[in-house]
């Protein structure tokens, strides 16, 4: 797989490791940036994540345009974008949300909705900006794709194709599924742990707490690190699937609580050695 | 500081690693080992953890006595071994929860209380056992020593330099205030990755879900991965402090929820920029 050009709407962490491993891959020509900040495609060009800065006209005329930002601003960017694409231009995003992003696509791009390849590469950090962008970044990670009935199989295929060329390992799932698999297993995690962080901090003697806090701690709260704009924004994206996730963590709570107020050790050791048992199967497997 | 003769009750992660730690450092003559389980001796010894097993009546001829055993198992053993002090013993304990301990201490012991001093070193991993024990395990980790009014002064000394020794900073807290932090910064956290784990692998398609869960839910539910029965015996020992913390963090998560509920972007941005600022100021200052 060997395209021309390549667009990049957001040369962070996300979209400049994809331009870098394809670069390293000759699988693209050029890569051109287009974005609100001309600052940020500035740095982006210095680090050689993209060739040049462009405008909408021009992004409009790459072969794969990706678009590597908050999800909440897809359609707004697609409307951007939808006067100026070319015949066959595929256009593909890395949200964290699908459904919304689907939604979006429809919404903006009309009968070109065909081209969009929704998708969702399973990296990233609590770093980001174009300075946290590498070649290597998705090399054995999980890429989702959740193709829609009728996007088109050639644009699935191309986007699929680059994704391996990162090193990635390409699935599909439906969206929905998408969005409730990933409400449970990142979503609600990072709310939790925000929640966590936000009630010891909100405390008049927080920092006596903090200072006795260990490595458990450090460990289950490295997610409440992230960005919180754009994790706002997740949350706003999947509402329905994680508000069903948080009522179901809240209910394991009270379950646990309702164990723990009755000194119940039987009901507290069985669900403790329940969840480590999970928890070092899933360990095991990956 | 140097004696001549330590006994632990409990030769696994914690006490192994205290006395391989006074043991390298010469503040040790001999090292005793007490406890139900005569294989696990066995491994003590043959790791170099104990010099040789013994009895408790020998255990009790110990200048200082270690219990690095799980909480609930306190009482019990200090009624085993109070026959057999010798005048002067210094009778010392790694447990998590500190109230109960030293209620369990004053229930035991009686008058010979004074020479009992609780502790608790903020070190130890989800890996547990003699074959864990290492002679750097408390180097630059706090150790909490929760002293009572009666206790006396030498015996405070005494453990204090023998931690101080191991590479441990240690600190004085009382034993309720000991209680409330660690329900909010270890116990806590350990509670809420257990069900949150357990609620997913309750699920018929888990399997599906722990297929694309990545590396943010990886350190999320790390001390999921922990020993379920020391967090039964530690949640039932610091029950009411671990209640109060438990209703505040529901608390916080039906707050977010209802943001959530009601797109109250500001609500949630908010949240998560005060929990992002509190973990990075307690990440730069630890």
């Amino acid at each position: 797989m060997k395209i021309d050009t390549l667009a990049l709407v957001g040369a962070g962490l996300i979209g400049g490791s994809f331009a870098l491993a394809l670069k390293q891959a000759g699988a693209v020509h050029t890569v051109l940036g287009v974005g609100r900040s001309p600052a940020r495609l500035t740095v982006a060009r210095e680090l050689g994540l993209i060739d040049r800065a462009v405008d909408w006209t021009e992004a409009g005329q790459a072969d794969v345009i990706l678009l590597a930002l908050p999800v909440g601003e897809t359609e707004a960017v697609l409307r951007q974008l939808a006067p100026h694409l070319k015949p066959g231009a595929i256009i593909t995003d890395a949200g964290s949300t699908k459904m919304n992003v689907v939604a979006a696509a429809y919404a903006a791009l009309g009968t070109r909705a065909v081209d969009f390849v929704p998708g969702h590469p399973i990296a990233g950090s609590e770093r980001s900006g174009p300075g946290a962008a590498r070649a290597d970044l998705y090399r054995g990670r999980r890429v989702v794709l959740t193709p829609q009935p009728d996007t088109r199989a050639e644009a699935l295929a191309t986007v699929r194709a680059l994704w391996e060329t990162t090193g990635a390992q390409v699935e599909t799932l439906d969206a929905a599924q998408h969005d409730r698999i990933f409400a449970a297993v990142s979503h609600l995690p990072h709310l939790a742990a925000f929640a966590l962080v936000d009630d010891l901090a909100a405390r008049a003697d927080s920092e006596l707490f903090f200072r006795f806090a260990a490595s458990g701690f450090r460990d289950f709260t490295r997610i409440a690190a992230s960005s919180p704009e754009m994790w706002r924004d997740i949350a706003l994206a999947n509402r329905p699937a994680l508000l069903a996730e948080l009522d179901g963590y809240i209910a394991a709570l009270l379950t646990l609580r309702q164990a723990l107020n009755d000194e119940d050790a039987v009901a507290l050791l069985t669900m403790f050695s329940r969840a480590r048992a999970a928890r070092e199967h899933w360990t095991m497997e990956t």
